[in-house]
């Protein structure tokens, strides 16, 4: 707004004072870019580390695995059923639907740049990705298989998987455990980074982003939304209770009362306590919070402000900080949006 | 088997009878091929027709339709969920499972080729793909719409799908239509061929079989089958008693009784009687039959000999025709192993 009213408030001296008043917005801009960069982080290329290699044949396992139903207790239940690649590794439900028609508890968040975070699932039940991994196949409402011996049954007799868990995990009498499908399926999601335009921005191109997403990058600043929403997946890192200033059904909508990450530790501190989401893909990613209670991404950052910060924002802010948020949709990454070959079923 | 014995009966005169070994060999060979080329008819590149045109924004239309869960009751069920791109078009359950956990009747028939047929699902009860498209819309155990509109109203929420009924359907008031997404998924499903080594076989390269699917070829043509699994797609083309020697039930181990196609006609010549499934592929789509009781292919080769021609087949001959149906698999289509874009959810 500044930037347009400038000239007109200066009067005749117009090439003086657009002159002036582009140093002052390039210094505004810097201003703007300096502080984005103390608080985010650009994406890495990928999530692995010494720990988690991502070595290329363990994370092509891995892929196909994330796509095969027939890992899930009935059949019909993969990954990729909640994580789909072209909803931006989400189900576009509310809370999401596994095997047996089992609605979770939860919405399911997205898979994209999910490795980055502290720990998993909205309440961080879950240490890390293969931690996830590896639970989701006895979760009643996502694999809902009733041991995991019955899930690498399934696994061990498709000779195409064999030969690769053996491949892969080469030197281990028996390779196909739930410990390797953690790892495999572990290894392919540390590789499901979507880097955007807010990562060539952080890198220092200040026209990756449009004037309008700057504005709602100063003022998702100022209204103090990178409090929580910072760092490299702009939230993940941390807990925090949602709901300080109004607790939060009244707000959301919310039908049932979730009590958060308490049923986690038993420490009463942590009741109504969640994981921070990440922001990255958000305008893909509707709907939004633990259950799903908002479609709408204004409504919603309307919400988080008045109930997490008291504070009641402006329709002008309110879009602007959507059109920032836009800016974290990512490039979703190619070996996501195109399936993998799968081992032929067991010849018989 | 003869090829290879000739040369041992004629004894001394090596290669006189080699030579000669040949000559009959080659006679042998266009005499097979000149059968199989009257019996069988290689792939279309496609399965559009005048009232079926395929236009490519049309076709594009329907393969976004074909992949996209939200427009099922529960947001859970696509066309693709029971017919998986790399499990050739089908879903590898015995009977499929759509919305709300519901077993359909029977088994999910690959998607690939499925235009080419008389008929559609293993009744006959849809005239076509597009009906078939049509009727999934509400089939309680596919997308389970209560009715079209919900449905209709599921994509005319999307803004790009809006854009693009209207784009393709150019000149109709409200193009977001029952028929028209029939249209759409029809023209997709209309591309989906997918020729292999057999039809580069009938196009005239005997070598394009092994020696082994040759005899394979042969004596399924010999044992029958070729009697109703014959033309374009090895069957598709007309309805037959399921166990004309003996009860199915007896010989697949059946649970239920399905009645066939009198539950379409009321005819009760029309008892036990089936849609002869087409063959292409038939090895990449096991369990087998219209209710999957079966998953072992040269067992259900075995039980179509006894129940419908009344032969028991030697070991040999059964893995020699197994061998021959491995030469129907044939190539995914590429727009089928890829995933289409799609539209983004409605921003709200």
């Amino acid at each position: 707004m500044q930037r347009h009213r400038m000239p007109e408030i200066l009067g005749a001296c117009a090439l003086a004072a657009l002159t002036a008043c582009a140093a002052l917005n390039r210094t505004a801009d810097d201003d703007l870019m300096r502080q984005a960069r103390a608080l985010f982080k650009p994406l890495p290329a990928d999530f692995g580390d010494a720990q988690h290699p991502l070595a290329p044949e363990r994370v092509a396992l891995g892929r196909m695995l994330f796509f095969d139903t027939r890992i899930s207790f009935d059949g019909t239940t993969s990954c990729a059923k909640c994580h789909q690649p072209f909803l931006y590794g989400t189900d576009g439900l509310s809370k999401a639907i596994g095997v047996k028609d089992r609605t979770g508890r939860r919405n399911a968040p997205t898979v994209l740049n999910t490795a980055l975070q502290v720990s998993q699932h909205w309440n961080g039940d879950r240490a890390d990705v293969e931690d996830q991994a590896m639970k989701a196949l006895l979760g009643p409402a996502s694999y809902g298989n009733p041991e995991y011996a019955a899930a690498m049954a399934k696994i061990g007799a498709i000779p195409g998987y064999r030969a690769t868990f053996e491949k892969v995990f080469a030197g281990e009498k028996n390779p196909v455990t739930p410990e390797n499908w953690a790892r495999a399926i572990g290894a392919y999601v540390r590789t499901l980074a979507s880097p955007g335009h807010f990562d060539e921005y952080l890198g220092g191109d200040a026209r990756a982003l449009t004037a309008r997403e700057q504005d709602g990058l100063r003022k998702f600043i100022v209204a103090g939304c990178a409090a929580c929403h910072s760092g490299v997946g702009l939230g993940g890192a941390m807990y925090q209770k949602f709901g300080v200033f109004e607790e939060y059904p009244k707000a959301t909508g919310s039908k049932t009362l979730d009590r958060g990450r308490i049923e986690v530790t038993n420490d009463p501190a942590d009741l109504y306590i969640f994981k921070v989401p990440p922001l990255r893909n958000v305008a893909k990613t509707p709907p939004y919070f633990h259950d799903g209670s908002v479609e709408s991404l204004p409504e919603a950052v309307r919400i988080m402000a008045r109930i997490q910060l008291g504070k009641t924002l402006p329709d002008g802010d309110v879009d602007d900080i959507v059109a920032f948020l836009g800016s974290l949709t990512g490039t979703l990454p190619r070996d996501f949006i195109t399936l993998p070959e799968l081992p032929a079923a067991p010849f018989r």
